[in-house]
């Protein structure tokens, strides 16, 4: 194996100029899922990766769904040797606003060792790091010394409609012992990481009622509750002084921080003020007794989203409105269960409900947050091939979003994820002038070979 | 004077049918002042009202002004008699819907004993009352036993813009001991009121801004200061759980109710069941240890008549807001200061800005609450004067709304005004269908009358 990947790196130095043209050929492609002028062209990319897989020595289909197909590929099988599935999505962002491109959107340019277009880092580049492996791997040994399933689905963009019942169709096909991602971002230049935890979240909606219409704030007011007023005061109920939520039995299952992690979180480089200035605040503001990174990362939030209620327009009004509505998120972290935390939120809300108004309280669906067992043998592997590929060894970093596809991985193929971005998450995804560093997209291959040895080990 | 008194009663029976085909040539102009289209009318009804002025015995002049023209009327000089201001609008709201009408809203139409036409009761046939009370005095004895003082607008329902500056301009000229305006309610049917008091006004705008965008609140929930979450806060810190209003010093010039106000209060028929049934409420809601009467009409309020900020459209968003956004207005008591109330309400929430967010505060125009002093003989004079029309003495009466007109007599004419309404608040006022007891209609022209005897003594 070691003579292998030996061959492996020799290939990958001679066809890295290939593997660019390659990228640029995908790029050139305006797969825009949101826009049905661009449906044609989405096909087309679907086509393109499946080429792409083919050329890389794997089986590929493209598999109808109720939207976008999904391209379905598979290295030849290695008897007996372990499987990882790799997701990525062949769509992107549309590249509006047009005129704030320095060149064209899709006409992949190279400046300063970057290549812009949209989808450069999101996720066609990071997606084609894996497809680039592959191939590396066919020409030097003639298939990857483990099993590889790609699905590279074209609806990412909008929403993955059509994902998981795709996962639940094919379940058998796509048994794997690991998952690999990449279509997250580095924690910083030169600074290779592996995203091992996200945070989940749930999503309701709280609407108080009183008066059946809005009412004259001068004969009414004082004398019957204003929804606006009740609701505010719910929702300044959430949270206590120490910026903690108030909500019983909130914090009853979350897993701590470790006094490792705590001090992982610590060594990372991180400038507070750079942080608040790039964001246009004076001073951050959370939970008490934790750090900016910790509180973005690893605690819970309750946040509203939006607040709306009576009168928006100039000037005032003067009404007692009939309702009030909050859009309330809340990002969970492990162990937390999503049903129990909106039920303990709406009983929260419900227990303090004044005379006067009546509540109704909206749920969408929610997802529990991710993380990898540092102890799982992938984790392992995945450090000494970035180590192999960047240098040094990844830092274990979290993430404060979500990402849907690792919750069904999880949930559908009972498949853990390893999330190993090469972007930057200063590379302008969803905004004009996106972009990748051809070092990273070539490290990145490196790093995903010198992974399928890891794994094979 | 008992015996003029006596002769204009003779003449109010007689010529009471004369009385209602005035007040339907009135009627049937259509004076919208929202309405350009009806521009034409509204010089119509004001050339109307001057006409009925001098067929009283008044002269009438009709003054432009930037807007709609105002008539000024003047029954003909008593030296060293009192002089009334009447106010009075002869514009009126628009019609719409016109589908829900029963008969044309510009075709006045008699049924069961009331007018039904737009302006019947806002303010035309209120208004009228007035002007022929003085043509009846005129018949009877010549003129009223008193100055009587016309200003008759038509912009009330568009503001007001133009009356400020004409009271001023014509400070002079209108120079009186009391005002007299009928542009309210009586307390029900057949139970006569005098309104005493109004509640003021101060508005304002709060807006608490965070991050300089909208931002994903996985990545920074939890992490810095969320606008809707801390202006929730801010405006539940505004009352106590006992309904009180939590800023310092806002009941510090509250003039509290005396025993015999709350004792009259409570005198009056009011049926809370009733009261909540119409609004849609299951239970009224205020300030402990005060009655929904008094919650209404003579206890001060902090209302959030909008609250908005972040996502409102369909579904969930998952954003920490850049802004958020309350109105609030407080309703005023006698003796409060509506700018020491906005500075007490800035210090409050000023005092309480968390970390990462800015505020700022904007005013609107505000205006005092207004009492009749009881002791003013006026109120004495129009007691006795309703008394003899109405075959009962009139209940004393606040309400908690503003009037802006009787703020600006005060403070540019310094005159107190008597609030005298003939109608009833279920009349449909700016309502299809308005409409205007025809009975209450003569008891109003007959109390006008009497009222000028009483203040002659």
């Amino acid at each position: 194996m070691a003579d292998s990947m030996a061959s492996v790196e020799s290939i990958l130095a001679q066809d890295a100029d290939r593997y660019v043209e390659d990228l640029k050929a995908l790029l050139r492609i305006p797969s825009v899922s949101a826009d049905t002028a661009f449906h044609d062209h989405c096909l087309s990319a679907a086509a393109e990766t499946a080429e792409q897989l083919e050329a890389a020595g794997c089986s590929a289909e493209i598999i109808s769904t109720a939207g976008f197909p999904i391209v379905l590929g598979r290295s030849p099988e290695v008897p007996g040797a372990s499987t990882v599935l790799v997701y990525g999505h062949y769509d992107v962002q549309p590249p509006d606003p047009l005129d704030e491109w320095e060149t064209p959107a899709f006409e992949p340019t190279i400046r300063d060792g970057r290549i812009y277009a949209r989808g450069a880092t999101d996720d066609k580049g990071q997606m084609l790091t894996h497809i680039k492996s592959v191939d590396a791997w066919t020409k030097a040994a003639g298939h990857p010394p483990i099993n590889v399933v790609f699905v590279i689905e074209g609806e990412e963009e909008v929403g993955s409609d059509n994902l998981d019942q795709f996962l639940k169709d094919h379940r058998e096909k796509l048994k794997a012992d690991v998952a690999v991602i990449s279509d997250t971002s580095m924690y910083g230049p030169d600074i290779p990481a592996i995203t091992y935890g996200l945070r989940g979240i749930v999503a309701c909606e709280v609407t108080l009622t009183g008066p059946s219409q809005d009412l004259h704030s001068g004969i009414f007011g004082g004398a019957i509750a204003n929804p606006c007023n009740e609701l505010a005061t719910l929702i300044g109920s959430l949270h206590d002084a120490d910026g903690r939520v108030t909500v019983e039995g909130f914090y009853d299952d979350v897993r701590s921080l470790t006094d490792q992690e705590r001090q992982a979180f610590a060594d990372l480089p991180f400038d507070e003020a750079t942080f608040c200035n790039n964001i246009g605040v004076k001073a951050p503001r959370g939970e008490a007794g934790f750090t900016t990174t910790e509180r973005r990362w690893a605690r819970p939030t309750c946040d509203v989203n939006g607040l709306f209620g009576g009168y928006s327009g100039e000037g005032p009004k003067t009404i007692v409105p009939s309702k009030a509505t909050a859009k309330i998120t809340c990002r969970l972290v492990p162990d937390q269960k999503p049903e129990a935390i909106l039920d303990a939120l709406k009983r929260h809300l419900e227990d303090r409900l004044p005379d006067g108004v009546t509540m109704s309280f909206m749920t969408y669906h929610g997802a529990p947050a991710f993380v990898m067992d540092p102890d799982h043998p992938a984790m392992a592997a995945a450090s000494t091939a970035i180590d192999r590929a960047f240098g040094k060894p990844p830092v274990l970093i979290r993430e404060g979003g979500s990402i849907p596809v690792v919750a069904s991985l999880k949930s559908i193929l009972d498949v853990d994820t390893l999330l190993l971005g090469w972007g930057q998450n200063t590379d302008n995804l969803h905004s004009p002038n996106e972009r990748f560093s051809l070092k990273d997209f070539q490290r990145g291959i490196h790093a995903s070979a010198a992974l399928w040895a890891e794994l094979a080990k």
